[in-house]
């Protein structure tokens, strides 16, 4: 079994690395780090680099593809050495996946078209407009497809994969062994329950921010 | 303000992107990430390395600093370029932070003697050891000194903090553009709530381990 998470310019660090721990802890599977280049590729904030390990060239035939999302998405959408490997590893695999906007980078290689899909909150139109059904929820199953909606969701993401693979013993001893017992000091984390106006600020600056 | 994540072999890489992905958000903040040498530093897994940008000798001010846990906590405790490192910095800092058993490194650099602490459920007990008085709690402040559960706990340090030090409102802005609602889809992800024979076995498993 082999795991290949796909690095690109600008990538949102967290949404890689959440599914990555608790999913690399599938027994018996390969992680790959896979980048256009060998070597650092940096994430949105500028101060992390992870390390791309293989090059998309040399990872052909991955069983589960996970693509992150981020600021850099609009360049990884229009670039088609990457959604070329994106639709011929997706002809092999047993699951493809994203997080946050890394579904607009599937939608981009034309792979969620009339699949129920989710994004990041504020990318829901992108995402339709690339022909997906989008849907409003956390973690959304469409056959192989399994789409995580913003940074975090990931590791939600990563807990339904573990139990659909391994069953849901390996699940809860993944859960157990990286702690996840949620308890934000606050309860924001959607726009359902954050307070009206911070979400409309946020939608403001996305709209000036995208024209 | 300045951030220093501390990046040493084999550290669990969720305990650092976790907490990273959302304090380094804060305005104004610059993030850093340090190593004993500048380039890859790989996690526990093996299969990912993040990027050190700078030694522990470019970096004597931080504001904030974070200390990640991991099978490498061991081989880091007994480094005295890092405990040395971690009470020169942590006489400047406004924050001293740890997640998982990177309170047992912030332990061995003698900084929790008679602090109340937390950490992996399964380290309490070395917890202790180093002098601390290990509390069950997902994330404990103890004045400047935040120590955090396993794993994933950090996510839940990075909006405690945030909160801290830029308010409510900002918390909840990073929580929301996160997107962290978490909905596990089991609730094994304590000691207190997942099976028991499951706890069991990685109570054992540890003890074997570690002798």
């Amino acid at each position: 079994m082999q795991i290949a998470v796909l690095l690109y310019d600008r990538f949102t660090t967290l949404d890689a690395v959440g599914p990555y721990e608790l999913l690399g802890r599938l027994p018996g599977a390969e992680t790959v780090f896979v980048g256009k280049e060998r070597g650092p590729v940096r994430g949105d904030q500028g101060s992390l680099a992870l390390v791309a390990d293989r090059t998309l060239a040399e990872v052909t035939s991955p069983d589960i593809v996970l693509v992150p999302g981020g600021p850099g998405d609009q360049d990884a959408m229009a670039d088609e050495a990457i959604t070329t490997w994106l639709r011929t590893v997706d002809a092999g695999t047993t699951w493809t996946t994203s997080v946050c906007t890394g579904a607009l980078v599937l939608g981009a290689a034309g792979l969620l078209r009339g699949r129920r899909a989710t994004t990041h909150w504020l990318a829901y139109e992108d995402l339709r407009v690339l022909g997906a059904d989008a849907v409003k929820d956390r973690v959304v199953f469409d056959g192989k497809y399994v789409t995580a909606a913003g940074v975090s969701s990931g590791i939600d993401m990563a807990l339904h994969l573990l139990g659909r693979i391994g069953g849901d013993e390996l699940a809860q001893s993944v859960q157990l062994l990286t702690e996840y017992d949620p308890q934000p000091p606050y309860d924001a984390g959607s726009p359902d329950k954050a307070p009206a106006h911070l979400v409309e600020r946020w939608r403001r600056e996305t709209a000036a921010a995208t024209g």
